[in-house]
Formats: C-alpha cells, sequence, structure tokens
C-alpha cells in the first residue's frame, strides 16, 4: 500500500540528521496522498540509523486510525493531520528541534524577512504561535497544537503555501510543502534563515524587515507564473 | 570482572568524541554495579584513539580504592562515587566540558527550562552550583565537588532522577541516567538545550521559563507510568 | 569552446559546497575570457550533485546572449556581466549566500577591517551597497544589482582589484579575483572575516577600524611589487 | 639534518587543518633544537595538501639565515626566532587565525581565566598584546611582533611556560610548548577557551577572573612537582 510514498517518507526522514536538523530521534516526516485520504508517517522513537522503509506507518487522515504498519505512529501525528485537513494545498509536513530556529521559538519570536534567502521561499514573515491555554495542553495536545497554527495563520491572513513554516511558541519548528522532499527542502532553509537573522539581530537591533518590493520580486521569481529562476 | 559493565562504559566513552562533547581526554564516563558496589571509569588522561576495554578501572564505591585494573582512574573518579553514593537511584555518570554547557557553568547560571526540548528530558531547571569555598577547594577537592552537587540538589529539593545533569560553577557539567548510555545521551541533550537557550537570551533576554503546565505535559508524556512516547 | 575555462568555473563552482559557503543550489561562480569577451557560468537552479561540466553556460559579455549551451544561465547572469564590463581587472565572479557574509548584508553594514587576515585580502572596508530604489527592483532588476555595486565602488572611490568583495544590502556577498578560482577564494576569506567580526563586535562594540599603518603592511606584503609572502 | 625534529614540526603543521585551526594556509608552527640552536619552521604559503617533510626550512636562531631547504621560510620566522630568543623553556610555537581567538585579538581583550578548563592549561589571563606602534611596523615589522609579545609578558610578570600563549592585538593568537606537538596541543585548548568565553560574557556581561584557589588548584594539579592528573 502507498509504497512510493513510503519510500519518499522513508528518504524524506533520512535526510533530517543529513542536514543536520535533527539529534537523536527529534524528529519526523510524514506525506499525504489525498486521493484515499492516508498518511504516512515516521513511527515514533525508532532511531534513524536501524529505521527501515516498513517502518513508515500508515494512518487515516479523518480518524487518525493506524491502517498499516506494526508500529506506533510518531506521537506528533495529530498535529500533522490536523495541518493536512485545514492546508489543502500542502503534501509533506516535517517537524524538527533544529537549533536555530527553535531558539527563536523559544524566545517567542517571528522570524521577520531581512533579506532575499528568505524571500526565496517565504512571501513574509515566518509566524510565532501564541502560547498554549491549560486547557489546549492538557487536552488532546498534539491536536490542539495542530489547531493553534492553523488559528496563527487564519487569523494572519497567510496562506500555507505561501509561508511553508512556523514556529512553535516554546516548543520548535513545523515545515511543509508539495511533498516530503519539499518540505526537508523548506525545514533546511528556514535553519539557514534563523541562524542568519539571529548574527543580523545581534549585529544591528534596530534591523526591520526587508523592502516588500524586493520581497516581491525575489518571491516572485520562484513562484508562480510569472517564475525565471531554474530550468 | 563486570566484563559487560566495563564494555558499556567503554563504549560510552567512546560516545563522547563522537557526539562532539569533548576535546583531547576532557571527558569520563562511569558505571555502577549496585549488587557488588563496584564502578567502572575512564583512566586518567588517556586519548580516546588508543583506549581499549581493558583501560577500564574498577573501584569500590565506598572507599574509591581501585579493585581491578593497571592504571589511574579518573582523577574525577572522588566526584562520580559521591555522587553514586548520594543518588541511589542513577547507574551511569558522565563528565564533559563541552562547549556551551561549560560557557553557562563559567556564567555561573541555572539552565532554565525554556522550551519543550528541554521538558523532555529534564524536569524544571537544570541548576549551576554554588562557587566553592576555599576549604572545599583546598582540601578533597573532587569529593568536596561530588558534595556541592548534592547540596544544590538537596536545597533545591530536586531529585536526580527527574533533572539527570548539573553544571559546575566554573568548571563545567556533570550529566547522570540509568546506565552509561543513558547517561551520555543526556549530556548530549544537555549540550543542545545549552546552545539554543544561548540564542534564546539573545534574541529575547526578557524570556523566562516556560509554563508549568507544558513542562508537566512533555515530560511526563515520556516518563512516569503515563508514558505514551515511544514504541 | 572555452574548453580550459568552462572546467575552471566547474571546479570552482564546485568548491562552493566544499567550503562550506552554499545551502542547495544558492551560489554561482563564473569566469570571463577577456580576448573573446566571452563568459563562462553555472546554469540556473542544477543541483551541484549532478551537475558536469557541459552544464556550463557561455554567454556574451556585451549582449548577454547564450552563445553555447542547453541550459538558462544562472538568473544572476546581468549582475556578473555588469561586474565585468565595469571592472576590467576582474576574472572571476562568485555569488554565495554565506551564513555570515550574509547576515552582514542584512543587517545593511559595511565590514571593517579589523585586522591582520582581512588586511592580507582586503584593502579597506568592504562595503554594503545602500537599498536598492523600488525601480531599480521592479525594473532589470539583476542588472541593477550590478550597477548598485559598481556605484557604491564609484562613490567611495574604490577600486575592485583592491577590495574584491561586496555586500548587497537585504541580500547577500558577491566576491571576485584574477580567475574563477581565486574568486571563490575571496569568498571563503570574506565568510571568515564576516564571522570574527561579528564576534569582535559582540566582545567589545567600542572597536573601530585597524590602524592605516597596519593595514597597509599587511596588505602590501602580500600583493603589488614589494610583496614578500609565499614562494 | 634534524631528520626527527622535521617530521615532527611537519605532521604538528599537518594537525592545524585537522583541528579545524586554519583556512587554506593561514597558520604555520615551529620547533627548535636548543644544542645546535636550529629552528625547523613550514614554508611561506605551501598548501597543507602538497606539503612534504622535505618542505620543512632550518633557520638558525641567531641570523635567521637558511640553513636548509629549498623554499623560503614562514614569513612569521623572524617573530617565531625573538620568543625562541627571550623564551628559553620553549620548544614548538604555533601561529594561527583560529575563529575564536582572532575575534578576541580583534577586539583587543585579554582572555579572562573563567573557569577550569583554561586553567587547566593557562596559569591565568592569557594576554593580548597592545597595538604596535607605526615605526615597529614600518621597521622589521614581524620581528616587532615578537618583541611586543615579549614585552607583554615582561611589564606582566608572567612566565612564557606558564601562560603558553597570547594574543597579538589586531592580529590573532600564538602559542607555544615544550615542543611542536605540545604547542598545537595548547592552540586547540586555546581556541576551546575562547569560544566558550565568548559566550560566558554574552550570558553574563558581569562575570570576572575564577577564584585564584581554584585556578591555583586546576593548574597545579596538572602541572609542577605535585601534578596527580594522568598515568
Amino acid at each position: 500500500m502507498l509504497e512510493q510514498l513510503k519510500q519518499q517518507v522513508f528518504e524524506a526522514n533520512l535526510d533530517l540528521p543529513r542536514y543536520g536538523l535533527v539529534t537523536f530521534t527529534w524528529g519526523n516526516v510524514s506525506g499525504i496522498d489525498r486521493a484515499s485520504g492516508l498518511v504516512v508517517i515516521k513511527p515514533s522513537g525508532v532511531d534513524y540509523d536501524i529505521m527501515t522503509v516498513d517502518d513508515m506507518v500508515v494512518v487515516d487522515l479523518t480518524t487518525g486510525k493506524v491502517v498499516e504498519g506494526n508500529k506506533k505512529p510518531s506521537s506528533d501525528t495529530p498535529t500533522h493531520l490536523e495541518l493536512y485537513r485545514q492546508f489543502p494545498t500542502i503534501g509533506g509536513i516535517v517537524h524538527t528541534h533544529s537549533r536555530h530556529a527553535t531558539a527563536w521559538a523559544q524566545a517567542g519570536l517571528d522570524l521577520t524577512a531581512l533579506g532575499t534567502t528568505h524571500a526565496d521561499y517565504f512571501y513574509g514573515a515566518i509566524p510565532c504561535t501564541r502560547k498554549m491555554t491549560e486547557q489546549e495542553i492538557q487536552g488532546e495536545y498534539e491536536l490542539e497544537t495542530g489547531k493553534v497554527i492553523v488559528e496563527t495563520f487564519h487569523k494572519r491572513g497567510i496562506e500555507a503555501k505561501d509561508i511553508p513554516a512556523v514556529l512553535v511558541n516554546s516548543h520548535g519548528p513545523f515545515a511543509w510543502g508539495t511533498d516530503p522532499h519539499n518540505a526537508v527542502h523548506n525545514a533546511v532553509v528556514l535553519e539557514e534563515i534563523a541562524c542568519m537573522n539571529f548574527m543580523s539581530y545581534q549585529l544591528n537591533p534596530q534591523v526591520h524587515s526587508m523592502q516588500q518590493v524586493l520581497l516581491d520580486k525575489h518571491y516572485l521569481r520562484k513562484h508562480g507564473k510569472n517564475a525565471y529562476y531554474g530550468q
């Protein structure tokens, strides 16, 4: 079942240690098959060294029930499912505790767009969510995490496809994309930006968002119908 | 004697350079066999490159005397022994001068819990000890180092198993765990947190401890009878 | 056509990931054959892993038209061409989003000469350009980027060969040299200096430019007719 | 001639890139044979990749003349010779532009002893020299660099063997030791301390030198007649 997607999700998970985004098992990637409403995700707490493609778990988008696989899915599965349900344009999701992005999440601050590296991938500031309430944390915590992310995008009027990442306050980053591979790509970019912006703000605390016209130029030369970057 | 524990301690010591926690010989791992009251520890000042399992030294928990081995044990052995005597739940100890954790120890500051990475492993702030007195330093220094660590935990009412690490003021970190491997795991996490928190405080000097309810949630989903993380 | 230059440009491009200057495809190197007025440059958005020497694109210095090659040239080609036209002494150009140099570009700050590492390669501060105007960004953006760089050097009275790098405001660094290999060499030095200076300013916000006499000494012991460094 | 010392100096030079202390050719190691008054040093500007033991240059301690070797010695040779002449206890010297130590040198600040990592190797603050005068820079610059280092140690009453490193203002670090290998060892430690202290000062700008009694304890447990660290 979904052999190709399982292979993609498996490889995308292995990319996390390759790009230095995870320590131990602190990350997970999933992918969705929109036609069948099935999501493939990493098993919970399994070492990347010993993980195989057959360890991938298939869960139902609506119910969250395991449809195939003999391991428990990632404990963050309900967060992934909520994002897939509310962001219909996305095909892959990645969660990590990568160092620089997590530092910003812990600081509770948005990642403002300071330069063209950011603008090439994210069409505006990458938002940091509000802190979760006691009720949300003590309730269905992982599901509520997804709901707070969605709320953040709705309240700010952001489309998930335009800014494919978020910082969960006091926690860490989630990124997404058109497929699992693209989601990891965006997570790598996010980490680079988080590192650069950390230094830019230390050097110049008065620095503020780049010009809107430059943000437009760079984002739109890589995205949309007038894109002209690449082959 | 204790062949399995010696192998574990040996491998855990080799993990220190593998995880980038030590330069030269600046670290040591030990493990204890509670049944016999014997502790296995790295020899003093031996290079990781040439160290073999037979170099591991067996010492007596109570007297500190070498029971087996033809090398001198780590000069930090009395610190390890004091921790094993006073923290009966721990099975392995690691000491390093890892960069970020040592920077915090030199700054004389606790590592406050700022995010879920911390909460997944440490149930509250990782304490930094008080500075040692002239008498302690000039007396049985390594033993007194252990006593100051224990005093810190007792005075603050912390259980060693709940917060398996400490920063020794003007010195560096000690971490521990259920066995030598787990102790090294905690030392790696400590270094990650120390790095992230360094950046979070630079970005937002007003940042303070995460919500208690979120700390509870993350710590308890991985520890205790209601844990649900992993397989 | 230009087989030797194509090989040089190809190898110089591969040096970018080798020296840790690029993530994904975020960089490009070009080289010029002054005799024929032809420029060889990396194709746009092609992965370093799969790129071959035959992917290099040959463009005309004056018209920017592709003369040879079956791929589109880097989207930054018009910037490279403008620099080659206005800086007749240079033979190779490199553009990256390397972390530390980009952080300074995002902060909108010059890289002041603080020490001999800088003085060995750059005869004074590495300038950061002004922000580009709306008209420039919405017009022939990549060409205008080159023009703003040239304007910066002309207004400050800097010779391109004396300070072979620039920070483009809100964007990132360009570096150049006598040939593609030398341009990459300068880009590596730039990144080192950007890292060191970041820390120097954090340690001592009052730090200012090194003595002119020391700058002279170090630059001139490696450059010009009285140079005595090397074999 | 001096085959063993040449091999030692060659290997110690190769250790510089291995420990991440140099970029390109920005470093050099030398060793001295006190009996013959001859110094072996790296050739100037030769890549580490292609350097062989036969490239090592033998120079006379007193005259600085090349006694053996078909390459020019490092341009920093007069600095090394002055240190060997004035510090009769040292057997090897290393100069690098390692990132963190150079950042402190550019900031013009001493490396205060903040913790036991420092105290295990350096018996007090690692001094930063005064800026050199115009006359010194325009005169026999490399020789004068050595003289300023020696002046710094004499004025502060420091023995070279007790604090085997210095930061040359606006330039970078020199370290030394009992032989070339030990000098590189100290250069690695210096870089570690420079990194840790950078972070400690950012975290706590009020941090000051560690207690003298703790400095004594750690330095003397590894050095002198009562040392008890190692085998």
